[in-house]
């Protein structure tokens, strides 16, 4: 006691020694993931899993394999703290125009592809399958919750896989996709969890959907209005005359403030955030002073990052957990059969709705820029089969209490969702890359790699000037024609949508709001400061 | 359950509530502080507290007396999460130059200062008015220890009143102390939790001084060579080459990696983080780029802000907790008057070593201008009073067992130190500005506030290319005279002192770390964007 001189934290010094582990861990993979860089196959994602498994693995060596990992995976942490700054910042760095334009096709992969795929994995695959293998004791839930656990993909490891600049149309496809997914995933998941599914009729069927539709509505419509508000208060109150972290922080806090009240709602906190993160970006950011967008931007990218490295460190870590693997370990054949069978029901799901998907979505288009075409249907449907952190805390919300289990059927599921993730990040995350540049080989690209000058000049005044929404603003009504008639109407719905939206953004949300070109100029005001810096 | 739809958070719906209502509760304290930031008495902390009251009050009446708080304090929230980003902003926005120059007299006001405060309270007060006073059953070691908790400054909310640029020299002098005041009370904490007392000799005084001093010197240098590492990998990587997100990231892990190795290794992690976020402010934040220049800063201080917020929301909840004031309710006079008693022996202690410190640190001041005026002494001594959440958070430690407690002894304790806390940071908080404007009318204040243009314009430019040691640079050599002989070493050591290391930084720290104008101009690097851009 007498050493304990300047230390004041009352926990036990074991939890500080875990501390400072993952600290200086999540510090490793940041240098690493920047050395490997250049490499053509790895990225930050793949880096912090092969560390994690690495630290792992010491772990378990060093305890003589009482333990794996250094802090005790929890459902609390990972959809508190890690899951809505990733998803936040993605809504907020995401280019609305492409996400708009898109909307209906990504609404189509993500709502309906979900569901298809879900359908395939537990009904017709799994629950096949595994009937006849003797596992443990799974009932129908079981099997409906493995389906819906698997059609989660990991939007957080495709995106860095897959460049915005370079492939703008997959980027926000497989993006898109990814969110919408990810709350569909999370409520079919609940839905299962709380329904009586044993028999199953029309008004169970009715009701599960209404649910759906309540759900995305509700939580959009919340996510939106947080976001005005947030937008409304710093339009008002001129936070940037006084104080630019004070309108970081209300932003930061707001941002927190809608995922919390859709969690308080019961409603999906994923898709709230998300779109909160859009009107965000679309009104409150140009309300701030310069500094203000600056740190906000680079703040939000920053805090997602660092959450992301954070899952996959800790997935890294946790996939080696003894506990789990020494109940399958009498029969590892049969271990390797489920992960290899859900593997392969993956990858079937998403090909029977990414193909049929894009062929319904190209009936709607008429220029053939705009239709997806063979080889990036393949691209969309590669990229999403990637299944993470995600998959993870709905097995542990499913198959564990508060990550413990005994049952062997339960132990199964839980190592065989840990196979698949990780078999599924690394190995279709390290061929993805490749296969994007041989699929899809762009000129751009090419000069990228070539140019010694990189993406960083760009950083300082792009994002102030432009935020990659260049001809979204005055060119828009050019763009756009003007729809003459009912027939232009149902032909080109989602340009005569975006063609409404504008006029009724300029007319009454912009002036009301704020947002980019209708802020009042006031002395002293946020924006005649960055018109003088600028010009 | 059937509406439990969207929502995955694994802990009760409570929990989501008192999120939910915090969350807000910060918004709301930002946008009223806002409000009332042109009042002359108020500042964000009182305008915390006071909400804080407020909502601990309409809980009471709501729970019918049964709970005043929505979150339990603990102490592990406040010392690992809220108080290290205080601190190493701090470090991080701090004048260095004024900072160094007094740093004599700060380490007398902080160390010595802190200990004379300590031994008025405790050995000369405290024990004598209490012992006759029948107050439960308090040893030796209790007084100590109050000695020690009340001799914790709030430098976060004297910050607030002081002013970096209208009181350069005050601000330097009372931040300066309070952040070795805080390391310094924490560590007497420490040391009286570990010695045994009862029985003092030379041998543990000497003893103590020694651990006072290895302390000190190896948490400073663990915060310097933390920084330092910093510093040369970000300037030895190039990470703004590819990426600010990921700087900004390593700058964060890295601050917060040297707070837990100081925890890991029972050191104080107050002082090591303060010296690390110096560090990092001299030679890492040169080496990034523009924008994650402008990133840090406004993060840094962003964090810290919302920190500050959230604790003293959390002291006013927390002030009206019920359990410890029915303990006490019985004898409310002798409640009252043992705050009152520890309120007086805060103020005489703190009169006690400003004044005579300040006449022994005018002794070495040749110019008139470095001295201490009589006026200045007591703004210092005035703007010192204030208690607050290290306070609040070692009485916590010390008297009660994870947040409750049943002595008597002890609830009078807590119940005292709360009210000293309450009453110093609402009245000496609400009477420093007002009297620092009597005491020192400086100029510069009077034209800041009769122009309408706030100093928001100069928070995009300056902070990039000044961040106020302007003098710093290039201006330092010709300032300070070449010491030639030991007689001006003698005269003016800190000159001397700073001259040398002047030299030591350019020829060997800079190049080897980075910094102000250190930064080798590469093809596509940092610097070299960010000279292009201003030029």
């Amino acid at each position: 006691m007498a050493i304990e001189f300047g230390s004041l934290i009352g926990s036990d010094h074991a939890s500080v020694v875990s501390m400072n582990l993952f600290v200086a861990l999540l510090c490793a993979c940041i240098v690493i993931g920047h050395l490997l860089e250049e490499n053509r196959w790895m990225n930050e994602s793949i880096t912090a899993l092969a560390i994690g498994l690495c630290t792992g693995f010491i772990i378990l060596l060093t305890t003589k394999g009482k333990s794996s990992h250094i802090l005790v995976f929890s459902e609390d942490l990972f959809f508190i703290y890690l899951l809505p700054p990733i998803i936040f910042n993605a809504g907020f760095q995401v280019k609305k125009k492409q996400f708009f334009r898109n909307f209906m096709t990504i609404m189509l992969f993500g709502a309906i592809g979900t569901l298809i795929s879900f359908w395939i994995v537990s009904l017709v695959g799994a629950i096949h399958f595994f009937e006849k293998m003797n596992i443990g004791s799974l009932e129908i839930n079981d099997y409906l919750a493995i389906g819906a656990i698997l059609s989660a993909t990991d939007s957080v490891c495709t995106l860095q896989v897959l460049n915005q600049d370079e492939t703008p149309l997959l980027y926000s496809l497989v993006f898109g996709e990814g969110v919408v997914n990810d709350a569909t995933s999370v409520v079919l998941f609940n839905a299962i969890q709380s329904f009586d599914l044993s028999h199953i009729n029309l008004s169970i069927v009715l009701q599960f959907f209404g649910n759906f539709l309540y759900l995305f509505i509700s939580s959009t419509l919340l996510g939106v209005l947080t976001g005005l508000l947030s937008a409304f208060i710093i339009k008002k109150l001129y936070f940037g005359r006084h104080s630019t972290d004070r309108e970081v922080a209300l932003m930061i806090l707001m941002a927190y403030l809608s995922y919390m009240l859709a969690e308080l709602f019961y409603l999906s906190g994923i898709l709230t955030v998300f779109f909160c993160g859009i009107v965000m970006s679309h009104y409150t950011w140009h309300n701030v002073t310069e500094s203000s967008r600056v740190t906000t931007k680079h703040a939000f990218a920053t805090l997602s990052f660092i959450a992301e490295i954070f899952i996959f460190l800790y997935v890294g870590m946790d996939a080696l957990d003894i506990e789990k693997w020494r109940v399958v370990s009498n029969s590892p054949g049969k271990s390797v059969g489920v992960s290899s069978i859900l593997l392969g029901l993956v990858l079937l799901g998403r090909a029977a709705f990414v193909f049929p998907l894009s062929f319904v979505s190209n009936l709607t288009k008429k220029s053939s820029q705009e239709k997806i075409g063979i080889k990036q249907q393949v691209v969309i449907w590669w990229a999403g089969l990637i299944r993470g952190s995600v998959s993870m805390a709905l097995a542990y919300n499913k198959f564990t209490m508060s990550g413990h289990t005994s049952l062997r059927g339960n132990a199964i599921m839980i190592t065989s969702t840990i196979s698949v993730v990780l078999f599924s990040t690394v190995v279709f995350g390290l061929m993805t890359k490749p296969l994007v540049r041989i699929m899809l080989p762009s000129p751009k690209h090419l000069t990228r790699m070539l140019s010694s000058e990189p993406s960083s000049p760009k950083s300082f005044t792009l994002p102030l000037l432009s935020n990659g929404q260049d001809s979204e603003g005055n060119n828009g009504r050019q763009t756009i024609p003007r729809p003459t008639s009912l027939r232009m109407l149902l032909s080109t719905p989602s340009h005569t949508v975006h063609y409404y939206w504008r006029k009724f953004d300029n007319a009454f949300m912009r002036p009301v709001f704020g947002g980019r070109g209708f802020v009042p100029i006031v002395p002293g005001s946020p924006l005649e400061q960055s018109v003088n810096q600028w010009h």
